[in-house]
């Protein structure tokens, strides 16, 4: 594997391996190991068409932490704002010897153009296209499961999959790359993913993805549940044919205080609450919810670092393993 | 102490402690020493709520010649724009092993917030809030003076504090975060202050701040001085109500030739005349002014590097002294 | 030589210098050698007042590439939008221990201002002024010729300089100082060169450079060429006074597949097409000329790392040689 385009292209092998890795690399930055020398010398280029500072600096600081050197290119104000083609940019980035390119891009699909297109050597990692894939964020979100799963399966070593574990995802699945990253990772993990959202809110053919689907969200905490993943309400792709009020979401879909004590209510004593971050607090999570010793929102962010230093890491040392991706599934449910 | 958020909460001992660190940092970057290995591994970010430049740049590149990883965070385009709080944005930081946070914001009192919340761990040092603190500049201011203390006392090392120093801040006190800074630390370090402002430019509660108030520079000139400390006018704060016009103020309160001339005609050959910069030339001061020997601007941006080095490595290090910040002081004089 | 400022200037011992020591700094960056240490603890500076991601991110990585630490200073947001002079902010820059300071600029000579005022120590890099010079993208043009006129003669070493060489410099040579820092350069290193334009895109007093004009770009080919540069439309400063239409423009002055074709017809088998991008793929440039084996496109990013590693290395390192300029030439021939 030379790039890492999507989770539903990445193997059990590999996922697991990333995730190993990982954990070896969330010693460094902390205690002892202030950084590594392992990407001395590489040039690691965050090629961002979209702005979002928290996942350009979590790849700075993890490439950083590894010696490598950073560039940032923004396309704001840059030749691509003058109408330079992504096949020129790359390029000119391949030329200039990038060993790495970190690419955010509004439209899905463009990393993949990135790396199959032969237009460059360099390894691709896709930090977000459209509202297709983030797979890096896929892995920070079950590397943070699996040291929540270890812990409850009372093992100091992390688990090796998932298996078994009831994830339900809830939200704006429609515009979300988290979601659909997060479902065939998870899948490939061997967890059970549920996705609760509003019916305009789940993409044409839901029916194909590995998962089942919920339009009632207390429904599916009821059915037992060992993390909750929230959404961002992404509100600048919002309007009134999605749904009625920002109130109204809230009530309906927002991890709000009353489900906060459900879980209690529930005796899911173990139960995280997930959230990939910026949050709208009062919309689709309270502020106790946010805050409460069941949310994992830092963790998060702090096992992206870890994360995004396996994956480069492993990308440009070559030692990402050689295996098949998993064969595509037939959907598992059709909407209850 | 953990982080510097304003002077008035310096120690004079801490105070002494900074700038004696920043004379040692001052021989970095000079000469044989290009860069110390003191802070390598460590990641320093500059998180701008506000543009400055000037200010970024300068811890920027302290951070680097300490050898720390810098990662830059604009506000602008940021989540920060999508309406996520400072709490959010402070934690993400943290949970990415942020070891200092550089703060510049344009609310009085955010750097205080940050560190005082328990939201992290790094050390929060203030690069500018709103109209209240700016402690790294008026050390620098202090450094500078330091030295010239101390060459006029004949001595090649610098003095233990600014006992007996007269100096003089002029013009937009109202809105100048230097000004208070300077003040409070002035007088930590035995100095005697006058604030020379128009009334519409004085905060309320002046009469509390421990120096004197004058309406009229070239009466406040004729008693002696030995800094001379010009404000910028920051136009965009700036209306009618204010003053009269641009060239008015030039006149009153400006350091134009006349009042260049006026130095020599008192026999205050060692009057320094100071900006923070960047400087509105024939505004607040006259170029003549600005390019005279008597001129610190240059020295102070150059200085501005070894506080901002001194501080990181003090904080970062651990090894600031504990110690107690001075109790407030009633004022000394009313406005006269 | 302390600073690269226009290559008009530029003797040709220096040139050679500069390309010599580029070729030297090609193998960085590829194969065994990642990085070198021969700026460790350096500055460089990238002070922007136009935005260009390509130039810059190619000076970034040439300096990082020596190990320097790279400070970007974009003049958008800072305090030269209020309103401060390039004076206070070099004498910013120097006092903050710069050792090289690359500026772009969109006002031709500020550059040489900052470098003859006094101002600052630092070297000073033109990284492109107005419509005035853009040396270093003129010095990787000349070292893509001198590899492809090495190859040509057989020789593994490249040679000297280039005389012999026919080159024909195609478009808006009015707006471009890439056009004018060729022109000067390969006259230096015995090029024969033709500029082809539309009379309205030639500057006032074309008459003396030293070179030739045409306004026909299948007759400039039909005479025998061994490299084709096509300039960049810009189309921001452009206008039906220049030119009737880009339709127009593109049959008249573009490179397009009819004169691809024209350079097998002619038995140029040999000939380069040179474009310094970013390309207007279909305008000045056809998709199949700019992919062809013919286009020398990324050679020339490739090659700006080098070229600009060299320089910096050269100008800090304090190893450019002194030696004389060409003194100027009258022109070589009036337009045909």
């Amino acid at each position: 594997m030379r790039h890492l385009l999507s989770t539903e292209q990445l193997s059990l092998e590999n996922a697991i391996q990333i995730l190993d890795t990982a954990q070896e690399m969330s010693a460094v930055g902390e205690r002892e190991i202030k950084k590594l020398p392992a990407l001395r010398g590489r040039t690691v280029v965050n090629l961002f068409f979209e702005d979002s500072t928290r996942t350009r600096i979590s790849f700075e600081a993890a490439a950083k932490r590894l010696s490598a050197d950073v560039i940032n290119f923004s396309a704001k104000g840059s030749s691509v704002s003058k109408g330079e083609s992504l096949k020129d940019t790359a390029q000119t980035l391949e030329a200039m010897s990038a060993d790495a390119v970190v690419i955010r891009h509004w439209a899905s699909g463009a990393p993949a153009q990135l790396a199959n297109s032969g237009w460059i050597d360099a390894a691709v990692i896709n930090a977000g296209d459209g509202t297709h894939a983030h797979p890096t964020q896929a892995l920070l979100d079950a590397f943070t499961m699996r040291a929540h799963w270890a812990k409850l399966a009372g093992t100091s070593s992390v688990g090796a999959d998932l298996s078994g574990m009831r994830v339900i995802i809830v939200g704006d699945v429609l515009h979300s790359r988290v979601a659909r990253s997060n479902v065939w990772l998870l899948r490939t993990l061997g967890a059970h993913v549920t996705l609760v959202a509003p019916p305009t809110l789940l993409p044409v053919g839901i029916e194909h993805w590995p998962c089942e689907v919920s339009y009632d969200l207390d429904a599916a905490l009821e059915k037992g549940v060992d993390a909750v993943m929230m959404l961002r309400v992404q509100a600048e792709r919002m309007n009134a044919s999605f749904f009625p009020s920002t109130r109204e979401y809230a009530r309906r879909w927002g991890f709000d205080d009353s489900r906060l004590a459900k879980l209690d209510a529930l005796n899911l004593k173990d139960t995280i609450i997930m959230h990939p971050g910026p949050m709208n607090r009062g919309l689709e999570i309270s502020s106790a919810a946010a805050d409460s010793p069941r949310s994992t929102v830092l963790a998060q962010v702090r096992n992206g670092v870890s994360v995004r230093m396996a994956t480069l890491y492993l990308l440009l040392s070559g030692e990402m393993r050689q295996s098949h991706a998993p064969s595509p599934l037939p959907s598992v449910k059709d909407p209850s």
